[in-house]
């Protein structure tokens, strides 16, 4: 691009999930040239809701003058429009042809629109994400777009594992393990409470409990984690990293031996938050495999790029 | 026994869990001559704690003329008083001789002793339970003291499956799949808070899941529950039976599978609640395998079966 438009306001970029909005200006080749963060997920939307939230997030941005594409769960049955579900396979020209718009009413009595990528739908399982698919075209760009079959895995809330072969999302499968780790840490028998202190051998209970997951299954090791507080045999400051190591345990044993035949050896990508993609590294060394790449989360660049496919930007 | 102590009360009997106080006053030779039961377990006693709770169901009965014994949560640490786990193997006369007494102060200034079943410890899982042990010499009383190999499988919030030979526990495995169907039907993304008109398909439902457990796995399957609520491939009114059927085909499939060689052939006797033993009996058909056995919940006849070991009773 040339040099007199690179400062320039050319797309506004929004990841809004359940829990937070992120909007992003960018220039046309993708710079960020002001970021911004509210509290405002889909389930925490200030008064005036959805347009009340992106006016006030987006103020003094020339909201009139460049497109906005949206990403996450404002597409949703609860978000701001339910844009359907696209069925795989999925690469970032077909979630360009499929962006659906939302009409946002403007305090003079206007509207602009805009662009909400739609979620994928995996029928085989069936599966569905929505918002992990603008992370995966992000990823698959921050990559280079390798040609090869690979595995980009999301851990998360709702885990993603998604085979991709020449850049084309043709499958994925979810794994409950964020969620399910919330409810028995906080909500079941197994809840501890207590902290660990530091210097307490987290990194070790984790290992284990990895371990034991690949080799017993979680439904028969999962109890024997309050047989062993009560025994005295589990430091209750470490019963969130035994029951960590149980849950990512069982999700690594449970996705590797569920993979189609055709990723069952391809490269593995970590693509998320650094702590929780280092956890997930520590995981496969306890199984003795090779710890993947990883990736920070890549939400504004899938934005980015599924708008330079719809011709939005770039 | 002779005729003329028939009705006469000879012990007192407590079957004393998280949740419920049931009481029975028995005769020597087993009989119930009168039972009782509130809402008092260990999580919600009345005011004045565990010996008001005692004074209040046993009011009127003989307490201070005739034995008292009790098993169940009791016996924990947040119970009347904490009874130590009793190793494995365990049979009547090993946890008669593992009694212990907590004693019960009387409004006019004198005691009395109940005796309180221990719990098992198994110490290769390791594992533990409380209560289910009187359970258990309970239902093999009510079998007949069968000599051979046997399972035994307590349904439940934490469901246990007990490995059994000439009448003593050798071993034995919980599984969470009660809690878990709580957590999840309840507090998860998967909870729906919609009940199934008469005539839904729910067993279809149900049986369906317990074979996607099966060859799939709980960890993979999971998610694909709210998949299908979202394509409307599962009715909302059906995803109770739906996770029913995935939990309870995942405890299956997995005590199945890590079931001993001695025990892999054995005879499966089902015992609890009707509706519950006969939920399993359907996933036990669900996945081509014959339906168990099944007996009532035998909390008292272990108490009493107890009680004659020690030589309280009979």
């Amino acid at each position: 691009m040339s040099d007199n438009n690179s400062n320039a306001a050319a797309l506004i970029a929004l990841d809004w999930g359940t829990s937070s909005l992120r909007a992003f200006l960018l220039a046309a080749d993708g710079a960020v040239l002001e970021q911004r963060h509210r509290p405002w997920g889909i389930s925490s939307l200030p008064e005036g809701g959805y347009p009340a939230a992106f006016l006030q997030i987006a103020a003094d941005w020339p909201i009139r003058d460049v497109p906005l594409i949206a990403s996450g769960m404002v597409g949703s049955r609860a978000g701001w429009k339910q844009i359907e579900y696209r069925a795989l396979p999925a690469d970032p020209s077909g979630l360009a042809d499929a962006l659906d718009s939302v009409l946002c009413p403007l305090p003079d009595g206007g509207e602009i629109a805009v662009r909400l990528v739609p979620g994928l739908l995996d029928p085989a399982g069936p599966d569905v994400m929505r918002g992990e698919e603008t992370e995966a075209i992000g990823a698959l760009d921050a990559l280079g777009h390798p040609p090869g079959p690979l595995l980009l895995v999301m851990p998360g809330t709702h885990s993603k594992w998604l085979r991709v072969s020449g850049g084309v999302v043709e499958g994925f499968s979810t794994f409950m393990t964020g969620e399910l780790f919330a409810l028995l840490n906080t909500r079941s028998i197994l809840a501890s409470g207590a902290e660990p202190a530091p210097g307490t051998a987290t990194d070790t209970v984790f290992a284990e409990a990895v371990r034991e997951a690949a080799e017993t299954g979680l439904a028969a090791a999962l109890f024997r984690t309050r047989a062993r507080m009560l025994t005295g045999a589990l430091d209750p400051a470490c019963t969130a990293a035994h029951l960590s190591g149980l849950l990512i345990g069982e999700e690594l044993t449970a996705a590797l031996r569920t993979v189609p035949q055709s990723h069952s050896s391809s490269r593995i990508v970590l693509v998320g938050d650094p702590a929780l993609t280092a956890r997930y590294r520590d995981a496969f060394a306890a199984l003795g495999r090779k710890a993947p790449e990883h990736l920070q989360a890549a939400a504004l660049r899938g934005l980015y790029r599924i708008a330079v496919s719809a011709g939005l930007a770039g």
